[in-house]
């Protein structure tokens, strides 16, 4: 049998968006040209625009087009950078040079963050609780007038666990500064509306929602209003996006990302009634199977779709190998982190041991996965668990 | 009668193109998760990058994929700011600090290198003759020991004009300036040697040669050897790229690059025996029907395609949305400078007067033009001009 339980690194198309991205090939204009070609191409890009924006209750306006997550997390962490040097070279000097971020954010804002350190920004990076919330007592400890940005992802990539983003957002506006959220792993699974939020930025990806690789968005609050939280651009060229992401439109890539972005919002209520009952059947078919095993993250205030494992006494990659052997794939955290032999940052944040960190597992469930499948990796699983101790005790 | 003739704008997806790209949907996986689903799409954007890199004479290795022309451009300047900045805080003033480049360069060039010069580095922007070829005594003069980059496209985008990339990057380096060529419009049209050209850098772009839009590359010299050109990400994340582009792959779209950089390569003398009669037909067709028109550009080294052409007495966006009208898709210059009333840039740079750079429009032909497409043009434009010229007199 074959399993793919890694929708969290990355998933299929979904069969309508492939259809729509197939009779899509024919709009193949430069959206930025004024001819008719052109043209067309670009009432596309906007329709897709206003679906992403729906998902996310925000204006069409709001929306930006990215290559994806990793650039629009980094493209508010420049703009901090930008708003400081301007602050700077204006010859006022920057009141705020601070961020405040978490222990458990995805490699692409932790290293956004450590560049931005590296400058001269005081970052603090916020411990969590053993279930991978972050210590509101921690944040409000951070929070002074000179903290610029918070951000804070709204639902964790490896333990699945929801931060309570308006709260958050509530506490960082209260001392003046931006938020931020990489909502990645959030979005099209549970609800999240940027308006009940307050967040000044959120950032999306296509391809965690059945959408192409190689497309995101970010939010940028009021853009067009007087409140509009500032933005610069981290690819400077022509005029696209008014100037606040040049190059030219990925018009496949848009497209699929908008119908994927109109499915998601009509399937978030069923996603969640699907979904979670395959992983709740999965957790406890694991745990009864093998009561030694831990389950981590919140056991509540988790996405529908995310079951992270430590397994002690196994180690992380030999459990995945054994699992690709039989079929399953799976991960033991970020895929941008894999080919790293550290146990999970995210794991060791939360005050698990290390060498149960280096045997976690995250099975990350999504649209056609089946209960056949869950079943398949509840019976495969523990004699490769019960093997690899066995090894592991004898060298 | 419908006539697409903007392929510097873009191209239609090459059909063996779109039919990889449809195949490769199956491998949706992400490339860097180590199961068995990552591999296949890993091993996929593996051979995309040696078909790339053969494109050019690169290395597999020495080939970076990314979101386009304006990304890998955007990170070359931004390479130079962080080797600037480095060197400042260990200690050591920075020596070099200037950037010399053109008057015609790509709008994510010009304002990638004005952003460089807010921050302090002294930027030349070269001029050009009539033809928009660079003036080599200008560059010997800007040239010395505090040269960091030179960067100068290898073939212009609105006129065509192909500069002698070579003759630069040896002139550079006895400066021991790094060397950067934006060769979008070049690759795939006239014979592109990383080698034998001798750049540092080199970038390219999916969708000037019938590949999607939405994904580019950056060849870097000799990224695994002892004489390796720096580079440093612009997008900070994940372990992708070597560190170098953080960001889950593009899989269909460096999937579709693979495809067209190997048509481009086989089909690179056929492109100019196909391509330049056609445009030399244009050329002689229009200048017959209307003897007070100018040709703009180098009337021998040109890439086969592009063909500019200024209309003294009529207004560019006028002709455009005439021939729009008629069923003719063309452009006054850089689709990324379009909605601006200003005159090119680049035919300005020219010493053209200023009316007749108004009235210029950029006919850049590509596969599937054909003879008949040519002559309808022929045909049309005349009387618009026509009836242009004597709306502009009656005003």
């Amino acid at each position: 049998m074959k399993v793919y339980i890694d929708y969290n690194a990355t998933t299929p198309l979904n069969e309508a968006v492939k259809t729509a991205m197939i009779d899509d090939f024919a709009f193949y204009g430069n959206a930025s040209s004024i001819h008719t070609t052109g043209r067309l191409a670009r009432a596309r890009i906007e329709d897709a625009r206003s679906k992403v924006a729906a998902l996310v209750g925000a204006k069409q306006r709001e929306i930006i087009f990215t290559s994806g997550g990793s650039e629009s997390n980094n493209t508010v962490f420049q703009t901090m950078r930008i708003l400081v040097e301007r602050g700077a070279t204006e010859g006022k000097p920057s009141v705020r040079n601070e961020i405040v971020t978490t222990a458990i954010e995805h490699p692409c804002v932790l290293n956004s963050a450590n560049f931005l350190r590296e400058l001269g920004f005081t970052v603090t990076f916020l411990p969590v609780d053993k279930y991978g919330v972050i210590k509101i007592d921690a944040l409000k400890a951070a929070l002074n007038d000179k903290t610029l940005l918070v951000s804070v992802m709204a639902a964790n990539n490896e333990i699945g666990t929801i931060q309570d983003i308006k709260e958050i957002t509530a506490l960082a506006k209260s001392a003046g500064a931006f938020v931020h959220t990489d909502a990645v792993q959030a979005v099209g699974k549970i609800p999240v509306n940027v308006e009940e939020w307050g967040v000044d930025y959120l950032t999306m990806s296509a391809h965690k929602i059945y959408g192409p690789k190689g497309v995101g968005a970010l939010y940028v609050r009021g853009r067009s209003g007087i409140a509009a939280a500032p933005l610069f651009p981290l690819i400077h060229g022509g005029h696209q996006e008014d100037g606040l992401r040049a190059g030219t439109y990925n018009n496949l890539g848009v497209f699929g990302f908008g119908k994927a972005a109109e499915i998601a919002k009509q399937r978030l209520a069923e996603y969640k009634e699907t979904i979670f009952p395959l992983r709740e059947h999965l957790r406890e078919g694991l745990v009864k199977r093998m009561p030694n095993i831990t389950v981590n993250g919140h056991p509540t205030d988790v996405i529908p779709n995310t079951l992270n494992v430590s397994f002690p006494g196994a180690e992380g990659e030999s459990i995945l190998l054994a699992m690709d052997l039989a079929g399953i794939d799976a991960s033991t955290g970020s895929a941008c982190a894999s080919g790293s032999l550290a146990p999970s940052h995210v794991i060791m944040a939360m005050g698990v041991e290390s060498e149960a960190a280096h045997g976690s597992i995250r099975f990350s469930l999504g649209w056609g996965i089946t209960r056949e499948a869950i079943d398949y990796i509840i019976d495969t699983l523990p004699p490769i668990i019960e093997r690899l101790r066995s090894m592991s005790t004898l060298t």
